[in-house]
């Protein structure tokens, strides 16, 4: 069933997108339909601003994602920054920019992703723009969240001594790319009613195409009572990140690779695609997992976290970004993490 | 000068454009730089949160409008969204989607006129997202803004017998988009070096290509003690925003076409393009005066204020959507606003 998004107009595709989003969040006084959305945030809390613009062919092959796990994707990672800043995402605004190509039941299929990912995450949508497009589909989603004063942590606390962590494992996500795109590239120059075979390798497609936010990080430390120092999520790769928290706490790091957490599955497709697992997990983004730095007595208490990783420690500025691999040899990190504008402008 | 910004990267750009912005609200606690920017609103503030998606081709020419107009009235175009709430613009996130079209110069420009925009209308950058694209420009902007308890103004509060009020005039902007328009295919057919004659028609070309929000309205309305019963800006045209406070009001109303206020450029170019000036009023859309009913108790006042003119009132349900002549004559209004969706895409 196909039917064409001009039979509804814009009024009517957001009437039928956003019919039945009840706001679940005490802070959203007035969701979609007037020319703001209105908001209200108890006395004290900070609120927190994040947003993701998502283009057809830069960030995303409709070849290969479903327009389901697109849209619960895009909410996700948008999430995933409020929660690197410590704080809850409450609310979004979600824009469209659709062309012809699409139906409005692929509309349908790409907003049942997101509000699949809002009624996980108790987030409300409250509002957007909707429009055309001359080519492929555009998503812009901002994030707005909920943070208690004293408590949200930036990119620039960390301090000399303070112990770096990971949450999950990573390098899969990027691995589940290259999956995908080895069986496009098959399928496209094949028979065409040949079925990729994924068998074995759901966890790495899960990762690429559904990931999730780590609320569940974020609550465990704050039942632990451990405040991090310094946080980011994992969208670009673990190197770049953690040269952004260095940079703008002006200190060094030492990372040591066999400590850096990698998936069973992710180090076997390394192994097939004749690739550096740890050159992948080091660079290969879009895990979402949380990277941050928490002072050192609270070693044990994080030691005995399950799901997070120590993998080093801040040092001095002077000392650099060390890796530090497994026979023992120190290199400098390097961010060849996925840059969006360098990759496809040159 | 050309540079192309491959040589800068995402974090390069991102950096030159926001190198300087320093931000003037206390709201802001913290600007870009992290996965989310941090507000703090005060104790019992209303938040207010808009979004607009402009997309090269669909929203804008470049052939005829400059980039730093451009980087202007996308700015713009979202406060006008927030004063429409009777709220005050404090914050925006800026993404934009950027082809190898464009040079660092070019974005220099955009970010001159957001940065202008965001001068003198007291608003902060804090954040955004920039990524490369295959098609143009996209700009995708999210204004957040602070409203008083109990002062903001909903589209669904009119209230039979109400007075209709407009600020400014109408149809400058959509005689403006007329005029470029008929040039560019004027110069395309003809002698490359003949420039544009636009003289007299200064006023139509700054309605289309650098409108401003009518902060000015909101604050004389707050110093009058005059509270609308419903507000919103007019975007789309006069005809189709009136329908939308009518039906979110669930009322009628009745408009007399010789109060709509129209400037004497926008009627003499009418007369040159043979159209009727009362339908480019009523449909023309894109000139961001405010729309908005006020009890007929404050009739004195508002028929005081310069600016601002009474337009008709608001009736019974049951009555619709009416339209007076000069003659007397009665028509049902009709939304022909501007529908990105369905004009585009049909």
């Amino acid at each position: 069933m196909r039917t064409e998004i001009a039979t509804l107009g814009e009024f009517g595709l957001i009437h039928r997108l956003t019919e039945g989003v009840h706001p679940q969040n005490a802070s959203t006084r007035y969701g979609v339909g007037d020319d703001a959305a209105v908001l209200s945030y108890p006395a004290g809390k900070e609120v927190l601003v994040t947003t993701d613009l998502l283009l057809e062919g830069v960030h995303f092959d409709l070849t290969y994602v479903p327009l389901k796990h697109l849209g619960y994707k895009s909410a996700v990672v948008n999430f995933s920054d409020i929660y690197a800043m410590n704080g809850t995402p409450k609310q979004i605004t979600v824009s469209l920019g659709i062309s012809k190509r699409f139906s409005i039941e692929d509309m349908d299929a790409l907003y049942a992703g997101i509000r699949l990912a809002c009624e996980t995450y108790g987030v409300d949508i409250v509002g957007g723009d909707t429009t055309s497009s001359y080519t492929g589909l555009t998503i812009s989603i901002t994030c707005i969240g909920e943070g208690e004063p004293g408590k949200v942590v930036y990119r620039k606390g960390a301090k000399e001594t303070d112990l770096i962590c990971v949450s999950g494992d990573l390098g899969a996500a990027y691995m589940g790319l290259q999956l995908l795109e080895r069986e496009k590239a098959a399928l496209q120059g094949a028979d065409k009613e040949i079925q990729p075979d994924f068998g074995g390798k759901e966890y790495l497609l899960e990762r690429q195409l559904k990931p999730e936010a780590r609320k569940d990080i974020i609550e465990k430390l704050a039942q632990a009572g451990i405040q991090p120092t310094a946080m980011m999520d994992i969208s670009d790769g673990l190197s770049s990140e953690l040269m952004h928290i260095c940079r703008q706490s002006n200190v060094g790091c030492r990372v040591y690779e066999e400590h850096i957490p990698i998936d069973y599955q992710t180090a076997v497709m390394a192994e097939e695609f004749n690739m550096n697992v740890t050159t992948c997990a080091l660079n290969g983004g879009e895990d979402y997992e949380l990277l941050f730095t928490v002072p050192i007595g609270d070693h044990e208490r994080i030691a005995a976290m399950e799901g997070v990783k120590l993998i080093g420690h801040i040092t001095k500025p002077e000392l650099g970004y060390a890796l530090i691999t497994r026979d023992g040899q120190e290199f400098e990190l390097k961010a060849q993490g996925w840059n969006p504008l360098q990759e496809k402008a040159e």
